[in-house]
């Protein structure tokens, strides 16, 4: 096996929910239950003290964003505290600074935009919230946009399509990181048979 | 319409992530977006204070559970951290109390542990996560335990199976509670339409 061991998930005011704790719930599951692979996932934030979601969870982060760990993989939810983020001249850096030192960057639903915005996506094929595929083509140079993509695999950069994505994203970034094998015994212990009644 | 109003989302040491951060996004969502519709989504746990779930996230809750407001429908999630809520004489009446005075309760993964603990399953149909059905047989009288069911409806309780599958409880919620055109509508802002890549 080869590829990331830690594993952080970037939380902010505005973070949608179910964006970071779908990867969030596959990955250290995936750490919980096999800890002889080695990975570790915590969670990392500008704000020391207690974060509102979009729709009103409060969450805290484990580190804050400037004194956190080293790790290989970032997971960059959605939600609409992106939108203050676009204009976060440190955070796009902070991005462009990951990318640059080979730390793989993993955006769920409207989390593209910010990578878009950081020119991270310009030239390669990318997705987003379905309301948001013409935005993320704006704030962009030639990003070709896959509006049927549930996500997009571009190796150290990838986007998932709006919110619910995230989790099949990070059943993938467990097989890419791992093997199938390992990626469908998290999928078992989820239970993610989806099975939508509507 | 009819239905419950207000919906609370039980937290506690212990809880899995998914468990309660599927149906809140389901929940929160619905609420958020659909203003007129008049549903409010909080969460309530005996802590104050930061509660560490079972994957190791870190939420807080919105009420203490003894100050919440009313509320028509519970989420009760499920985890590690429902072991010790089976030895729990008070957290055990709550809930037959709720029950007793009309409370929808629906529970997700080994959420159904407690409530069969509590006799709220007592010869009833109902499942929780494939780890735990041989436990929920035991853990009440006469339970038609469904090993392959996503979800159970009894009408005032309620058990989905494991993880993931209280999204698709969610999502029959909201069905139950208002129609299937909202539900749909729900369902497309989250955006899942599910590919399991493995």
């Amino acid at each position: 096996m080869s590829g990331p061991r830690r594993i952080a998930v970037l939380l902010f005011e505005g973070v949608e929910e179910l964006d970071f704790a779908g990867p969030w719930e596959v990955l250290a599951a995936w750490a919980d239950q096999f800890p002889d692979d080695g990975i570790e996932v915590f969670t990392i934030a500008d704000l020391a003290g207690p974060i509102r979601c979009a729709k009103g969870l409060q969450v805290l982060a484990d580190h804050r964003r400037e004194a956190a760990p080293a790790f290989d993989l970032l997971i960059l939810p959605g939600g609409r505290g992106t939108r203050p983020l676009l204009k976060d001249d440190a955070m796009l850096a902070w991005l462009r600074d990951l990318a640059e030192r080979g730390v793989t960057i993993a955006s769920v639903c409207t989390g593209a935009l910010v990578l878009a915005k950081a020119g991270l996506l310009d030239g390669k094929p990318a997705t987003t919230h379905h309301g948001s595929l013409t935005l993320l083509a704006e704030l962009g140079r030639d990003i070709d946009v896959q509006p049927d993509a549930r996500f997009v695999d571009n190796g150290t950069v990838m986007t998932a399509a709006g919110v619910s994505a995230g989790i099949d994203l990070a059943l993938h970034l467990v097989m890419r990181m791992h093997s199938v094998e390992r990626a469908r015994q998290v999928r078992r212990y989820i239970q993610y048979d989806p099975s939508p009644p509507i």
